[in-house]
């Protein structure tokens, strides 16, 4: 099999069937299944082979069953960025218009933050259900928030710890398998992908978002799974916050009506897509969170889970301020080194094992577009330990342009919608 | 360093250097490794890239000290071909002819056998020897064909092994870097290197075992071994005999003058390729086989470890002959058919750890360009076990032609001479 790969060759059915399988058992020994996936990742997969690979990869563990959820499920999967709450506000807010959103979590790794490591912030919230609970949640609140069960894909646990030590990680087929498998096996009629692109993302350019978009849409169309795909902005972040508390007050806040501007507006564009998924089309997102209906789900979502939904967040014992260095135009505001910046102040972690800081993160106090005058404050640092600022204050060095002149054009955040 | 190599780069001495020593400590997991041999395998490695792996892979064990041999000292290596005894009238006649030939040899594999497997059928003979009985030897009888010690390039020993089980051993780089670290390893000041080509062979095409050969004589040239190389046919067996006391035997009719042709051909070849490595050009190899200045050698070669040139070699316990199913010209005799039928007849080994046994293996009673009659016996199977005889046939079927009307052009034996 590995030889078929490697000599530019399509695997055949059964011996996808069979590797994945043996593979999850531990028949397959991790140095072959590296030299699979570097030749998967040099020569690349033909469709149906990847839709087979994917489905053996769901047919390595447990499928949810959602057949006792009485309303249409839709859920929302995003590649990772900086800023990137959306989840927060955008489950609440499609539940709230006659959906149900099982939406099965991760946590951050890197500088991209994990959305249960922002609803931990909230003091007694847990990330563990039950599948009886969930499903019973869905039904009740119409949206849940958790952590994936080990009994999804685990086949893709176990081949994902390999690719991060091979240099396999970045295999457009083995990108989309992965997330897909994970998708499909949680069961949702609908599925709608945010697919980041820029500094801040996995993929940097376009093109590569455009391919991994389309792998992804197929393989979920394939599955049965309705499945549209946005490719949306991540040079800056999104947002005025990068960290967890941070982002869970600025969710809040979107779901009182306010909010930054981008963070509305992707909550509304992803929500229509969720909610078009399953047919709802005559709902209006951005009246649910202006009116709280959106608010009302949130609350009961919390509190569903343990969670205390009035309690106060967490703040980091600390705190730093970055001032402009010049008058002008704040034309450039660099995802990747904010993000850098909040998990270096201790809001994500390197390793899996690691703890993360509840209140550490960046407040942007500008963003592109805006006027700044010299000395005027512009980045705000979080941490609980102050040791952390000058790492921090160094992955922002660079990360930002202030432009006397320069006049500044906001380009559109959803670049591109990818349907089946 | 897998990135770099994965993305088409070339890996930094200095990384080179550290994987090699960190794999053959173990602080290189076997997953990484066999992502980075796929990795080299499909998109290559620079010339001087490889030099450094080579020369890594030396370092990672010890350097043979040849310096108190007082004969300029010139070795062979074949990549590897069914009845290819070469080395054993070879070695001998080199040494009678005023050069010493430091020879390290291997056990066979496959359907290729190996040269202490053969030597070993010799009564009394032992392939271990110590360095200094090692350097001893060549200065008293000139020639030395031993087992290579454990501490003859390590990292090579442990990275085939990986390669042998995750579809790698296919890449040139790899194959040329496993078998020239060995070789210069050794010390020889000249190399002659015999690069199979045909069926019976590693490599299928002449092109392949071009681009091998002169990728292992750059590795050779640079690392300041004085080497070339000669493509030679291996889509017929050499010789009469495929098997090790056959084989033994064979090569004691080429030392005592006579033999078959090809046989005489390849080992007066090699011989001249391998005196003239180190500037030994007036002598006349042929005429040293003739009046048994070479047999001399051998018998002292063979005595001084241990074996008795004059015992009766072992013979299989059963025969079976195959006859001519028709008459006219025998115009293939297929080398890869004889050699898998010799290994199943029990004269080769399937895992490392296998036992071989002295007497199987195949005698050809025509090679092509012969006239044969129906019913005229054509192949001699030998073994100790008949129920090994149905598998060899097996082998055998289609593995010749007999053509009534047919010509038979002999091709060349020598196809093609590599220099630095």
């Amino acid at each position: 099999m590995i030889r078929t790969k490697r000599d530019g060759g399509r695997i055949p059915d059964a011996e996808i069937d069979w590797v994945i399988d043996a593979y999850t058992r531990g028949a397959v020994a991790d140095e072959q299944m590296a030299a699979l996936a570097m030749a998967i990742l040099l020569n690349g997969m033909e469709r149906a082979e990847l839709s087979r690979w994917t489905a053996a990869m769901i047919a390595s563990g447990e499928r949810l069953d959602l057949s006792a959820v009485s309303r249409p499920t839709t859920d929302k999967h995003s590649t990772g960025g900086v800023g990137d709450k959306i989840t927060l506000p955008l489950a609440p807010l499609v539940a709230s218009l006659g959906a149900a959103v099982p939406q099965l979590s991760g946590r951050g790794l890197g500088h991209t933050g994990g959305t249960l490591d922002k609803l931990e912030s909230i003091r007694g919230w847990r990330a563990q259900l039950s599948n009886a609970d969930f499903v019973e949640q869905l039904n009740t609140v119409g949206a849940v928030i958790c952590a994936a069960g080990d009994g999804l894909a685990p086949a893709d646990r176990k081949l994902y710890a390999l690719r991060d030590v091979t240099g396999t990680v970045e295999a457009i087929p083995l990108i989309a398998s992965s997330i897909m498998s994970k998708k499909i096996a949680e069961g949702s009629a609908a599925l709608v992908l945010d697919v980041k692109v820029g500094s801040g993302a996995f993929m940097k350019n376009l093109a590569d978002a455009r391919r991994l978009a389309e792998t992804m849409v197929e393989l979920g169309t394939a599955a049965g799974t309705n499945t549209v795909a946005l490719l949306t902005d991540m040079d800056t972040p999104l947002g005025r916050t990068a960290g967890n508390a941070l982002e869970v007050a600025e969710s809040v806040e979107v779901l009182s009506g306010g909010g930054p501007a981008d963070v509305v507006e992707l909550t509304v564009a992803l929500a229509s897509e969720m909610l078009a998924g399953v047919g709802i089309t005559d709902v209006d997102p951005a009246a649910a969170l202006a009116d709280g209906r959106a608010m009302d789900v949130w609350r009961r979502m919390i509190a569903a889970q343990g969670g205390d939904p009035d309690a106060p967040l967490p703040r980091a014992a600390e705190r730093h301020v970055l001032t402009a260095p010049a008058s002008g135009t704040l034309t450039r505001l660099d995802a990747y080194g904010v993000g850098v910046a909040a998990w270096r102040l201790g809001a994500g972690r390197a390793r899996k094992e690691d703890p993360v800081s509840a209140g550490a993160g960046v407040v942007m106090l500008a963003k592109p577009g805006d006027q700044v005058t010299a000395g005027q404050p512009l980045l705000e640092l979080h941490t609980d330990e102050p040791s952390r600022f000058d790492r921090a204050i160094e992955a922002l060095a660079g990360s930002f342009d202030i432009d006397q002149a320069g006049t500044f054009t906001h380009l559109p955040l959803v670049l591109d919608r990818v349907t089946g």
